[in-house]
């Protein structure tokens, strides 16, 4: 029997779980949940029902697996603990620092509604988590060094469309290729932000907007770009709509270690991710472990989990027989 | 309480064991087990006990996990069936083919003991087929490439010191820059054996030995090198022991995939291990799992397990809480 999917948010992410979906022949889309009125929402997949976030409750028996794909910074912190309590639910909540506070309480509802909860599942927090986790664990004299990039930030982005007189803007956070190398050499390097990261904006002007106080105010922000070496260029709409409306993403995490009675030898252990489509891939994830938490939550599992707690088996629709045979 | 280990045969990679679990502080080395006159032995750590085989049994309550170290032609395949049933074993088989076969025995023979039994612990068996889970799971849609080296193959350095006028031989598998690059850029080609990986052999010929026909008899050897691209290079005893006495090793796990409703966007995963020590960088990852094959005993859990089965938080030393915090 298909594990039946609700998605809760019809968004870039929302969209990318429906295609995601498509691509799993074990998982079927049930309902997409909006807060818009739901004869203006247009989805993809045929027969699916499109409904206001207020009607989720009447579907508790028609779905297996509830993914929230609402933001992190207002949405999620209040809706994956009221949905926990209801459904076996997922999402990619993404704000590092906030991730125990959130961790406790969504588990508390999914305990109190005897559910399951996947939080924070993506590629950072998620796959990269995952590498930091395993390289440590196997190399524990060593240090890892995460890079972000090439690839848009969507808060960076926000930042410099606030700027008067900016019309629209898009913001590439780059890891510095002379960073990269020194991780890989071994050397340990304390690394500056300034020498891990460039960012790179894209910026369309107003008419007759300043443009030299505009560059000036990108490059002193506080927080977003003063202890970063950025750079501006200013483009039309047209070539901001034609060669930057793409999501594109990724980054590195890289662990170097030592072993040996003396620690005399160096060990590189590098994960990277290339990404045309930051959302689809992150919906690549989350679709894998709805999988997860829907097998867990069957097995009699309950609470808040994280992909730490995943047996990677989990993931797949293969069986363990298969997986040893095939993937071992 | 520290975690009791004993380590069961005594070469490179029991040596690597030992070295391991020096740096890692919740476990302790309490044994070591050769077939060798016990008195032979030099270990490194102090206070360790240097045992017969034939005495293992006797250190069933001393002992929480007996790391075995042997090869995986003739040892393991009778080594890990025989302690699973008396000890919570690990092992790195890593006959890929008989992987099956070998999971069935040291699962009947686990459960008959009641214990638990991990196998194919290392980096291929073991981290690169987690990587080939996670990615194919998150990415159903694309086509995985492993590639080996650069690094020593000792099946192909001990065929190369059987033939007729070869004194010593080491034999490296380097992967081929082009397929690499073609596999990142999304290519999905059909790569030949040849075009996958080059090997160059360093060659140590008795004196007066006919250099021609063993640079022949190597390059037409079947199974070994007939179907690669083989570089002969003849040198000096003195040049092998100075610059070719290292056993290092690694290699690449790459999936590229299509997301999008017409899976119109491209996605690069890359898991990249490169290694001065084969050994010491698999025994990181046997006593990792060795760490997890005890909690998962200790949880109840029995028979016959892989990396697939190991949440990744078992690895680790940290709480879930510090996991969370830190590496999340």
């Amino acid at each position: 029997m298909s594990i039946r999917i609700g998605i809760m948010g019809y968004g870039n992410l929302g969209r990318g779980i429906e295609c995601a979906i498509r691509q799993n022949a074990d998982m079927e889309l049930v309902a997409i949940f909006t807060r818009r009125p739901p004869d203006t929402v247009k989805n993809l997949t045929a027969g699916v029902n499109i409904c206001h976030v207020d009607d989720v409750l009447s579907y508790q028996d028609r779905i297996d697996v509830l993914i929230l794909c609402g933001g992190s910074a207002t949405d999620l912190p209040t809706q994956t603990p009221a949905y926990a309590e209801h459904f076996t639910v997922i999402d990619s909540f993404d704000t590092h620092a906030r991730i125990p506070a959130h961790f406790e309480a969504v588990d508390a509802a999914a305990k109190a509604g005897g559910k399951l909860a996947m939080i924070s599942c993506g590629w950072d927090p998620g796959m990269f988590s995952l590498n930091r986790l395993y390289a440590g664990a196997i190399l524990p004299s060593g240090k890892d060094y995460t890079f972000w990039g090439r690839g848009v930030s969507q808060g960076h982005s926000d930042a410099i469309r606030r700027i008067d007189g900016v019309l629209d803007a898009k913001q590439y956070t780059i890891p510095i290729d002379e960073a990269l190398e020194r991780v890989r050499n071994g050397e340990n390097p304390t690394l500056t932000t300034r020498e891990k990261h460039l960012r790179e904006c894209f910026v369309v002007a107003a008419e007759g907007a300043d443009k030299a106080r505009i560059e000036r105010e990108i490059k002193t922000m506080p927080n977003y770009f003063a202890d970063y070496d950025t750079v501006v260029h200013f483009i039309t709409m047209e070539e901001l709509k034609r060669d930057h409306s793409g999501i594109p993403h990724g980054g590195f995490v890289i662990r170097t270690g030592k072993t040996g009675w003396d620690e005399e030898n160096t060990h590189l252990v590098e994960y990277r991710l290339r990404l045309d489509s930051n959302p689809e891939f992150t919906a690549g994830v989350i679709v894998a472990y709805a999988r997860a938490a829907h097998r867990m939550y069957t097995e009699g599992m309950r609470g808040c989990k994280t992909v730490f707690d995943v047996p990677p088996a989990y993931l797949s629709p293969l069986s363990g027989e298969e997986l040893r045979k095939n993937l071992l």
